[in-house]
């Protein structure tokens, strides 16, 4: 890992020129690299927290003077309780993966002594743009090592002095191992992300990870194509054969178990023959959890002999951009809808294509909407926080990409492969081959692999 | 399929309306779409020839007139020997392909009644701009439908009677189908190309069939995703172990059997071994073809004993713009490397990351280039020409992809889907899952699919 505070080009270029060596390494070199790290890591414990504490001081004054928010000083501390274990052990657990790179896909025959292969290799060079925690120069110098892929981290000010003592770190464990230098690249230099931006021809993937607020600037002054999502605007669709207790339990478990996380529910659709139903009964579970239901005109009214028993404040009258609002807090938009197209309809115009759920007991009606909602997942009665790579099984996680190409949901270490496609011949002309007179067909045999 | 003169953002707006019903088509109704449209076109071909017979025409005048090239009119022409043929047999060759869609690549059994699945899905909406070549709408519709994908057409202004033509009798034969109307639409609006690459909400991938400058304008001018190439600056390294008769054979092959492809190759690295052994029986040959060699100094002085002996023309010096220009014609650049580890520095920093070729009798020297070498299709002893999704067995092409993401290489209708996460569950609360006290583990089973 070097610390760069040079032109974001030559850094770019540097990473691009690591990139083949790193991509060549064979797993148990990457491995070994991670284990590198890990030991220096932890040897210098003290002295990366005392570079932290310096952050956090000024952090700290920052958010008295009202600067800086005093969520982003509690992200910033890598002292607080298993932080940094956890950032520890995130290095073993990538290391443990299962490498994704190297695996054949397909392999086929075309002709004798003429063998065609798709095999799994690293992207290339990956920035990553994250803001106050410090503990994602770990992880994400982790992924990238263990993917094979070069990687340009661009921190946040805040914590500038965490992350260069770490980079420092992680810079002289890889010095003795065989991932070269320019692999991991911290660019310190202020306000270098635009120009980072810009280095299309040897940055070939953008992960930014922060606030909507980041990902959407990132996504508007870039043509390399960014990983991840701008906005969380996921919707549950509740019907009247849901069954009402567990829908309750579902809808309170995906509003409030973490308000502030992109796979929250942020929009409830309520077919209009559950209002006098199921819905009362998810809405007093809700309201009882301390969340603000903003209501439509008929919703509202299904609502009204409850309205005694609820919390004060725990309704509200919905206006039209409650549809169209991450809340990222205990808010909660609530429509009425006729049907589940009325309600894949309002999915697909206002929802971010994230995640979205059905709670239904019927079968025909959950494939419909699932078969029809244009999002990375869609559930039938299910939370839409389950969407996580670390719940879906993955291990690790990159992160949650709304995008149609590529990698959609949450995405793990395979999202930062590509493929390439060998072949192996014996100087064959092309010209031989096809199906008129004197012609060589083709073989196109499916090899195992 | 609609004929649009209204705003592209309109009819991005619809097409994004009817790729939800396209999408959740099954496949008999996307199959049965494809008989329509190639019963109607057959029914069609004397109308459709004379439209493309007027366009024709008006093609002719402008060539002669200087406005147009010939190979330009050339292409245009839907009457030349085998193309409305090919045309319709394009057609069914595509409906008995595979479906890309709804294809299952991972169950996992999260918990019980708590099952995971990814499943691939099309990825909404295409915008294909091409050039004259008007049988590249029934292709294209073709692999739209199939991959379930709505399509917004863009063709060249000197296809136009043609394009209406055939868009008029795919329309009405699309009619009797269940696959919506707006689901492939030609827009035909003058001077639309910008307006549509800026409709990144509504499109989610553009695919160019055209001149490099048309590739290079549209990734110039969009942040919508390009699935293409602009360039193809293919390398062969040819070393002094290579088999001298049979390298030969395949530069020939790979300089000679279509000069114009993008899988031609434009450079061959000679090992400086290589130059008194194998290079000259290679130049040789090419020179017998026709080919003119632009020459590195030491790559000239090596066929001074052999000069006398070639066709006059055949040998020029190159300039260093040689290594970096794609010639599409008889001309291929040679410069003399001393190692691999300098041919494969070469074509990572000069090639255009589409297929490059090692020709080698070392095996592990091959596999060294190949892992090294940053291309779509990395080949040992083997002729670029190969880069072809016909020739890799795919059935079909979509293109040849340069990018770094999603598809690499030649693109089957594989490139035309994404994969949606689908979650089946019985409501349970994610805030149950998890390591500690009282919490329930996360079974994480593979199932079979």
């Amino acid at each position: 890992m070097s610390l760069t505070n040079g032109s974001p080009e030559a850094a770019a270029a540097a990473a691009r020129d690591a990139s083949f060596t790193l991509a060549s390494l064979p797993t148990s070199a990457r491995n070994e690299a991670l284990d590198a790290i890990h030991a220096a890591l932890a040897a210098a414990k003290d002295d990366i927290l005392a570079a932290n504490a310096r952050d956090l001081e000024l952090a700290r004054k920052a958010a008295a003077d009202g600067a800086l928010s005093q969520a982003l000083v509690s992200r910033l501390d890598l002292g607080k309780k298993g932080k940094w274990e956890d950032m520890l052990q995130g290095i073993l657990d990538v290391r443990d993966l299962e490498d994704p790179v190297g695996k054949t896909s397909l392999r086929t025959k075309l002709d004798d002594d003429l063998i065609l292969e798709r095999v799994s290799c690293p992207i290339g060079v990956l920035l990553i743009i994250f803001e106050a925690r410090p503990e994602v120069i770990a992880n994400i110098a982790s992924l990238a090592i263990k993917s094979g892929n070069a990687a340009i981290l661009k921190g946040g000010k805040e914590s500038t002095e965490s992350f260069v003592a770490i980079s420092q770190v992680i810079s002289s464990a890889l010095a003795k191992t065989q991932v070269p230098n320019s692999a991991i690249q911290l660019v310190t230099t202020r306000d270098a992300i635009l120009q980072l931006l810009s280095q299309d021809r040897n940055i070939d993937l953008v992960i930014p990870r922060g606030s909507n607020e980041l990902v959407r600037y990132i996504k508007e002054h870039t043509k390399i194509p960014v990983l991840g999502h701008a906005d969380g605007l996921c919707s549950i669709y509740l019907t009247a054969t849901a069954d009402k207790h567990k829908a309750a339990v579902a809808v309170v478990d995906a509003k409030t178990s973490y308000p502030a996380a992109c796979n929250s529910v942020e929009t409830l659709l309520v077919q209009d023959k559950a209002l006098g139903t199921v819905f009362p009964g998810v809405a007093a579970a809700l309201a009882e959890k301390g969340v603000t239901l903003r209501l439509d005109a008929a919703s509202k009214a299904a609502l009204s002999e409850l309205l005694p028993s609820l919390p004060e404040g725990a309704i509200q009258d919905a206006v039209p951009q409650d549809y169209d609002t991450e809340h990222l807090s205990l808010t909660l938009a609530v429509k009425t809808v006729a049907s589940v197209d009325e309600a894949i309809a309002h999915i697909n115009a206002h929802g971010s294509h994230h995640t979205d759920s059905i709670f239904t007991s019927d079968g025909a009606e959950a494939e419909h909407f699932m078969n029809r909602v244009d999002s990375a997942g869609v559930y039938w009665n299910a939370s839409t926080r389950l969407a996580d790579g670390m719940r879906y099984g993955f291990g690790t996680e990159v992160g949650i990409s709304t995008n149609k190409i590529h990698s959609r949901g949450p995405v793990g270490l395979d999202g930062l492969t590509i493929y390439k496609y060998k072949i192996r011949g014996d100087y064959q002309p092309t010209t031989q081959y096809g199906e008129g007179e004197g012609k060589r067909p083709w073989k196109h045999e499916r090899l195992a692999f």
